[in-house]
């Protein structure tokens, strides 16, 4: 295991220096904007509050630069294993308050010690969310993975191929289960490029008996996750190409299967929280990947490109958590890829992005919604979206920051840290490779 | 009841004398195509049986002229009233042998005595297929309407406009008990234009509610076929909107209802194919609206701009009846707007298409395929497929119908019968009104 | 002319009644918003000064309540004639202070003196801005049209369908002329449903030609706006599809052509703000046509669907005008169509939200901002963008309101005001005809 | 230098052996099939000898395995070099008779000694097309390229940059000149993925402003294509995203300058024969780089997804050389991922599928289209390309090689010729990098 570093953003004494000279005008900010929104009927402290208690997980693996098929461009300071990414995500949930687990991704994370790496995460007080199996990539320094994936895996025709694949989902549940995770989320690239290449039903079939087998090894609190996405690595078809094909395969597999929405995983122009909401209607929504996207899979950060669009979807979730509630919490986490700005900056602008869509969602008068909708007045029912959308949210989320002891201004005090000099004094330079996100 | 006018190409001495002159060339190209298929091992007798057999049935709504929200600019001798919209489908059907059906559209259709309107199709040799209802548009001069679909129908917030749209459903379903159909389409523009405007789980349940009710009043031998449409009329939400939203609600509704797939209702570059094979995995594939599009529900004739995927749709059936069949053969309907054309040459022309992309279909080695398939071979099993797709099976589809009586070359039979020119002297011009293409 | 009917929204004792309950928060509020925006370095009254200034057309047309090609709901009390439609327009530009002007519609807007319309509008407050030819329709009951656009206007195969559609466009300058005002927009419908049906490059050339001879009979301080669209009408190719045809046919005719953006009418996913950037470049942004889409051309509210894409547009806009400025100002006019709200609620909504980005776009440090793109620092870049963009602006622009005299709560003053309720009882029930919007 | 290795697709003898069998089936379906165009008035001679002497390049990148930014899982027997990779471009060639040049990319193609090998591909037959430059990736093993492209090349806010980007630009004209190239291709990465990132206008301005430097470098016999597309590498905006952009640009640079049209670069929906046909108009088509795609730049096979879009390419294209002609001849270019096939085998069925809707084109009967049109018959008109499109033309394709010395079928040849297993055998397996496919 490697030393655990000086990590200066996690100092508390650090941040509360930084927010000294913060404190003053966010108090102000705060309590103008709680005289405001008490004219509207909200308690802006039970705003606060539930913004205080909302986490979003961290995805081990973006905390290194990401790429395209043309090119990666290697940042400076890249994380070199587990315990370097740990690290890393520690850096976050200490400036921002908001991210207090890690998603980790097999055999990328692959440690011989899994007590060692929960240990040492605990020591910086993050957890483990929901553990990603990898049969999208070759793993030939792997032992497990003698046969190649080139041509699918939990659908590939091959039975030996597929068997290679539950195996490793399998060992992917027990290292989850070692790290005190609750779920695994299976994302395949499993699809074809030319017509005729693949047969859709048989693929299909063959996707639901592999996933049936993984699920024979959840432990009875674990629930399994199905990514569906459109397109890409397969350019022609996908086996689980849309939440109709993710919905019809966790139906089959039975009660601890789910749908996990990544919000860049649709065809143009699709009504992403009209399938958040009829996930809910069938009882199968699992979860969300955050990011932001303008044409395909792009993976930019959270609200970046449309932030009325998360702020729908978290209008859906607050409509359900104000009425019936779920059975079971969605899973929240960030999936991106940063290409071109520091992974630890985009997680931190993202994290308070999805902080941000929360709290507009927790704005609206659902009572005076309802009664919009029920007599069919389209004008005020929008104008109640958007008087949420447009108010300034700001002092709250950096009002529950400040009360956690998080950083007031996370992106200003990560700079003033020095976080990223040290790593980039202290790791090597990590040219080779993509950047594998999911 | 109208006078049966004199219909030129229903006469088979009419379509005989145009055949006349082209028997010759055509059993030559006939015989040379046969040839060339056993040279692969395919028999043409046994291709042209499946393609004499195949019907697609034509709406009633299609022999208009369709518009847009702009305008309509009406063609000329259009029909007044079903019976001419039945004597015009007469035509597409003696010319071509491949439209046996009428797809009835209510309130529009609704005549005093439906047991005449049935006789008066059977002489003209045409039965009924499946009855669409119409609760998309207001109908103020039928008096079981007086409510406006303005906010909704089978989804509406008032359960007196639920109320309206559930009997009009039901009385659908008793018209087209006496003429002989045996499913009725619902196809609904529920939805909202605004974020807020309606709540999407609630709409959803009140959908699913109301089709159970009308789903108590079908005969036993009788389906119900849910239309799902991503947008248009409504552009923000639909309740309907794609394939995963229309399988929940027929598992909900129960067996007797299925899923229609229209070919230019989904998202842009989604894999249609694939939606079919989903369907038909689920045993909910209801069957097809042909129409071809480049943008939106362009609702332009089948195989006008994109024939290599109407193949490939006819690429999944043809693999389920050569395999294990389907428990219920699915339903094929013409659904399209003729903004441009005479509406009879569009329905001749995409009837032609259709059986086309059929014909092909049947031409593809399916156990070939399938060894390709398995060994991830997908240069020779695209091959295979563009093999089939890229022979001209013209000579098939002419034999097929020189065989039945109907015409070798339609269109041009059609335009040399005058029977547009006959309609323009006898019927009388309608400007007024859109084209009301679902 | 019809007579003025008594308009209460234009009344000034009514809209100071109406304000006199919300002027103390509103004076805290921008107050305390003015010292927020101070700790940033901007003045507050400089923005709310631009803000006032700032304008934006109303379309005559959009005062009716439009539909789709399946149906068209009628609102109540709508407009009968274009002196019904100026005073709408009048209760809108009463109520926000922000939209001064019409565009008109022909031959829609049609009267047999212009002097005395200019001087009705003139009596209410409004001038005229561009007007708008129609070709994309017959227009039989006027005489000026005896051929059919069916299959084209001004690229129309028929020399005399040409002509035709070129006289009925000088006619609409002529017309402008009387109103005061300085600028033609042409959208044509033109294009084709099928492969084959048109030759583009021909069509093309008709198109030019065509508007070089409307050119010649533009005033010298006129200007000729070319709206593209890419498809409807017509659905398989446009004559004047994207951006790139509109810029070169608009160098061709010469320096009084430039190019027109409507948000709604563009491929989907494509970056919208960069077109204007380019045409910025080439010397031929004309202005604007506002309203917001998700899916085609749905023509809803400005702002509705994706706020933060019209701030991305002002941001260019704004960053224009800090700099070097524009030789001639953008034209800035809404086009939307209201099929399910009163058309003047949307219009009002849709000119605050227009404000609103407007005003955003005004807060962005645009020294900070260009020393982050130089440094390459998307981060920081992002962050400032995302600052103005969350800043609640509303203060400004109910302060901007409140000092021409309109309304600070322009909606809930509209509807307090019963003005819907008198239209209802004095204008005729319009039940006939499509929305016919651009 | 690399040995020539012997080369048994190359070998007259081996094909002459192959096609042995072939001949007989050949001569009849030929002859069948020029009866029947006779019957038609076309001489099927002539289109035989156009598309014999249709020729389409390879690009050099195109025969290693491409791959996603997942993964990439390598073929066997790629190439190590640009000879290997020369060597595999001439069994393309020896095979279909349609590929006599490649394009090289540089610096992946970079040799110290261009004369030797122009020489070694001379031997094999071939010549060299349009170069491209590479400056969106790093090459940090080659001392010319010490700055990151990671912000951008020719529109980087460094002059610095810029100036390297420019450097190596000249130096690909430079070793164009010694292959006898006579066109250089530029296509960068250059954008942005968060709004506000890059300033749009001077990023374009720094773009034009290094492409007019590039442009004094040009010989004056050479041409400069520029290539736009819509996205990625970058997500949110790229500098030249569309032809619009490019027209512009070229413009600006000169008249050596003009706009390369690869198939997969466009939003969704787009028409792409349009915009053929408006380059055309604008007297600046480049030429192509051919491919197709379902969803983004897939890369895939040309004619794999929608052939008849390919085909509707070529109608244009004919319809110029039908006419008035190319003042300078389009240049055509393959440009794809072969990611699950032998990029060999892909690369000779898509040289098959241009070549096949290339012929489909020819067989329009011009002057009987341009009847259609001037008349307004769409549907005659659509008929018209219809019966081009599903002639089946593989007999004068198969014929065309067969006068060649080319292979009648020529992926089975290449099968039966060994040569990949011959490659396996020689070539070291390549498990690093990327595909880097334009």
């Amino acid at each position: 295991m490697n030393e655990i570093i000086k990590i200066r953003p996690a100092d508390p004494d650090f941040r509360a220096e930084q927010n000294a000279a913060l404190n003053a005008a966010l108090q102000e900010d705060y309590e103008i904007l709680g005289r405001r929104m008490a004219r509207r009927g909200i308690d802006i402290e039970t705003v606060t509050e539930l913004v205080s208690r909302f986490g979003v997980a961290v995805p081990s693996w973006g905390t290194g630069t990401g790429g395209t098929r043309f090119a990666r461009f290697p940042g400076g300071g890249e994380p070199a294993n587990v315990f370097d990414k740990i690290a890393d995500c520690a850096v976050i949930n200490s400036l921002t308050g908001a991210t207090p687990a890690i998603s980790p991704h097999f055999p990328w994370d692959e440690v011989a010690d899994f007590a060692e790496l929960r240990q040492y995460a605990a020591t910086l007080g993050l957890g483990f969310d929901a553990v990603n199996s990898n049969t999208f990539q070759d793993h030939p320094s792997h032992g497990d993975h003698p046969l190649s994936y080139k041509f699918g895996s939990l659908s590939h025709t091959d039975p030996a191929v597929r068997a290679q694949a539950i195996r490793h989902n399998i060992r992917c549940i027990e290292a989850g289960e070692q790290l005190g995770s609750k779920a695994l989320t299976i994302w395949i690239g499993d699809g074809s490029n030319f017509p005729g290449q693949s047969h859709f039903g048989r693929s299909f079939d063959r996707y639901i008996d592999s996933v049936k087998q993984i699920a024979t090894a959840l432990p009875p609190d674990w629930s399994v996750f199905l990514e569906h996405k459109i397109y890409e690595p397969a350019f022609y078809s996908t086996v689980i190409q849309d939440w109709g094909s993710s919905l019809l395969a966790a139906q089959e597999v039975g009660p601890q299967a789910s749908c996990l929405v990544d919000l860049g995983h649709h065809a143009p122009n699709v009504n992403i929280e009209m399938i958040v909401s009829r996930l809910i209607h069938a009882g199968k929504l699992a979860g969300f990947h955050f990011n932001d996207s303008k044409y395909g899979d792009d993976d930019l950060d959270a609200g970046a490109i449309d932030p009325f669009r998360l702020f729908l979807v978290f209008n859906e979730l607050v409509d359900v958590e104000a009425g019936s509630g779920f059975a079971k919490a969605p899973a929240y986490m960030i999936d991106q890829s940063h290409n071109v700005t520091d992974p630890i900056e985009s997680l931190i602008s993202s994290a308070i992005e999805i902080q941000r869509a929360y709290a507009q969602a927790l704005l609206v008068d659902r009572a005076a919604l309802v009664g919009f909708q029920d007599t069919n007045d389209p004008m005020m029912a929008n104008q109640e979206l958007k008087r949420a959308f447009t108010t300034d949210v700001a002092p709250i989320l950096a009002m529950a920051r400040a009360r956690e002891g998080a950083a007031i201004e996370p992106l200003a005090a990560y700079r003033a840290s020095g976080y990223r000099q040290a790593c980039i004094a202290r790791r090597p330079v990590r040219t080779a490779g993509g950047g594998g996100i999911v």
